[in-house]
């Protein structure tokens, strides 16, 4: 694939919401599109957290590369997508966070990411949603087209 | 509050716009928004700044650590919302800026953050405007559901 | 101009897609842009580069510094827009990129960064374009209004 290939969508519910204190960014997300029957979303995210995974890929290894951390940091930009991975919503997002001295780390999301307090974006899009599936060139999950 | 709660909106005005120069990046929109009578949005920009006020929230003492400078720098993403509190629209945003070397820092964007160019977009919603309130478990300013 | 000032547009065609292996990030996005007729549009992308060109502005001297270079990041945040320049559509974008200790640099987007993989969210936007013209008092092409 040589070109930037894009599938268009309707726009579905545009969501304002509060992340809850204590759980997991990633599976509240995803828990939220289950009940609500969204397979197909783009969302940011403002906030912090008081621990966090986040990782970056290792193109030639094709591994991703993480980090654990338990530390109380600001969610400064959280960014990604909703699509469906084996018939469910999955979360693709990536992260900037930060300390008390504006120090900023960031990359890929993982699970294990505590939310402290935040508040999400998220706009359902209406259409056929996009699946991953195995991409042999990257070793990623990406999009199908 | 466990899960991840959020309010419906529809789509009002989208709204592309120069951020001006010379001028509090925080106040700016804020007067937008009042003189547009848009109370609740999402919104995005990209720019540069010739001062910043930034913060991260100390989880413990449940008080935001601020520092301001004086620097030319851009402003790499900044990312928010605006929501009510005792009934004006506010706005609540992060911010990462960055230097001629390519080095970040940022957090939570505070006023007296000074605009030397700047481009927003900024997504205006219609629906019942969620509203701020003091939230004992966090000590900050939540919406309320 | 000392305020805020912002053109209302109605959504066009809400795009995701996947940004192309080898190819570069900039030059990708306004080909889809031409080929597609979108003269205005609002996007954000997360993935990962093989090399990127990144700048800052020195709003003294009223030149970009920049720097490029080979190496394999994520790209943790590129937020940007869609507007005209001499009748063409061309993209202003910001860029976060990370290594894997999750060190982050960024700033302005230069063509000769180039994707290893990448998911795009772009927002078509109709009504009258915004046109970029040099602008006497930061050196830098703005908007019109």
């Amino acid at each position: 694939m040589k070109k930037l290939t894009c599938s268009e969508f309707k726009p579905g519910g545009l969501y304002m919401g509060r992340l809850p204190y204590g759980q997991d960014l990633i599976t509240s997300i995803e828990d939220f599109c289950q009940k609500s029957s969204i397979q197909m979303a783009t969302f940011s995210a403002i906030g912090a957290v008081s621990s966090f995974t986040i990782g970056a890929y290792d193109q030639e290894q094709q591994v991703y590369v993480t980090a654990t951390e338990t530390a109380s940091l600001e969610i400064v930009t959280c960014m990604g997508n909703v699509s469906l991975m084996d018939g469910n919503p999955v979360v693709h997002a990536h992260i900037v966070i930060g300390d008390k001295q504006g120090k900023l780390i960031g990359g890929h999301l993982f699970s294990e990411t505590i939310v402290f307090a935040g508040e999400i974006s998220l706009q359902a899009l209406t259409g056929k949603p996009l699946e991953r599936s195995y991409d042999d060139k990257t070793g990623l999950s990406l999009w199908n087209f």
